[in-house]
């Protein structure tokens, strides 16, 4: 059962972070070529839109496809997650690569609740889940244990049973 | 902490019923004569935006605003709760009177997971929580012991442990 | 036939005013007590994803439900018609009287190309015709002789030969 | 001046015919891959929200980028011209060779008005300026003398006297 809210600490409850990397959510439309790619984040103008009570602090980490990300991407969101005062931490990130940073975090047992989630659909597009997911991930990591979560289509996977089916667009266990 | 996965039926996730019962999420704009007022529900449109993966069950049960509810609507309410197969239950409700609603819920001890949530901007308009809301509920029904909830802006509360705050727009503790 | 693009002075293409008063086009939705009403003016957002190459001025004069309107708001319009330096305006108006402020301008000759339009659904809802008759208001605005013209869903009307048809919500000749 | 109303034939205004071509007003995001191409024309969507009261038959004729464009899809678009029963025909297209296609349609002279129009954000992301230039084109198809036209930004160009600056994503005047 959840931890019932009188539980928490009030200090503990409000202490979330959220950290934009990139991925599909944080997609563009660059009208001179065509392509979709990055600018400045929809995080802040998603978050206002969610009218959240709870201080949050955002933070643009980065902005990169996830297929893009290498080691040392991934090595700055576990250097993030570790320095943020923060004990509830929730990450925008690109799908295709999402379960290996969560296997990063996971390894480094930072006794933090770190939720990953994204999108298939960029939140400037229509008919896009991006507000969706980010909704589910912020209740998710008010409701999870520490450790290192996927919430993908109001699904919460721990971040060592799942993968990514990229055939069908989806997150499924893999346990 | 959360009831793990491995703890949980398979059975028992994809048990979900969304009950669509009016309020603001679902308010739709009449040209003719400007006003808003309801018509079908945006819900299955809203749902397959979301991506799930998991069955669940679509209900239109009623479409008013939920300073026009009186007690024989609630009951209805009560009444498809209770004759649901599902053991997790997301109602999309009017915020204006959602606790009352969940009071009456509560009171038939249904054992049930039971999430009642809406929005303060239609689904239809602008800048809209709604879907913000849905995903925030959605991910709370499958983690949350049985009960009566209240999920609004991310924020999980129990029953009887809350109250709109009209002035505000917010939910807020009572406790 | 149209004026071609060779007989028309330079200076006078990129003559154009638009001149915002409201109406449904501008409404916007109020999440504390659920009303429509008006804040600040959807026009520069909307000319801006209008992506126009030639110089527009501006210009916010009021914000108001047509069917509020008295004679002194036609005549603030009227005013704002005579001292713009511009020779092409486009008002965006109420739907519901703006056959009376097109009546006021008219019988002013003030030798300027006057469009009024309007929209059934603001901008800040989906299924909006906003954007659709600001295009066709401005086209028309560029083609259209001096005068006083009604534009909505595509169709150029002369002041003197149009109604709404409140019933069907459309405009339709009357002469 | 343009035609006022009066010298119309009621038959030639209600003669309009709308002719998808592809472009990237139409573009759709496909979330699997990432990818933006084509699937069910948004037409038919964008006309009805348009409100329109005159008939206007649609056609879906293909759905093409315009750079892949060669001259037996020109081609194929003048034979949907010359086979049109309407006077007046909107085609909607990809910007980048809508010229190309312009100069076909005139060198046939067809005795019909022809407006070529597009979008330089698709209609279906957040932003797009494709309802409004869809505005500007079928006003802008009621108002003008036979001949082929192009409209965006709410100009309308003699098909010969106009280029695509691609460099700024505008059309602009080339005589």
């Amino acid at each position: 059962m959840p931890i019932t809210l009188s539980q928490r600490f009030d200090r503990d409850i409000m202490s979330l972070r959220i950290i934009a990397t990139g991925g599909t959510f944080d997609k563009h439309y660059f009208p001179l070529d065509g392509s979709l790619g990055f600018g400045a984040s929809v995080l802040p103008e998603a978050l206002a839109r969610a009218r959240l009570t709870e201080p949050c602090e955002f933070q643009s980490l980065m902005a990169i496809d996830s297929l893009d990300m290498q080691d040392h991407h991934r090595q700055q969101i576990l250097a993030a997650c570790k320095s943020a005062p923060e004990s509830r931490i929730v990450i925008v990130h690109g799908t295709d690569t999402m379960c290996d940073t969560a296997a990063v975090l996971a390894s480094a047992t930072l006794g933090k609740t770190i939720v990953l989630t994204g999108a298939m659909v960029p939140y400037a597009i229509a008919g896009s889940d991006a507000m969706f997911n980010l909704g589910s991930a912020i209740t998710a990591a008010s409701l999870s244990a520490p450790g290192v979560w996927i919430v993908m289509h109001a699904q919460v996977f721990a971040w060592n049973a799942v993968r990514k089916n990229r055939a069908a667009g989806i997150f499924e266990r893999s346990d």
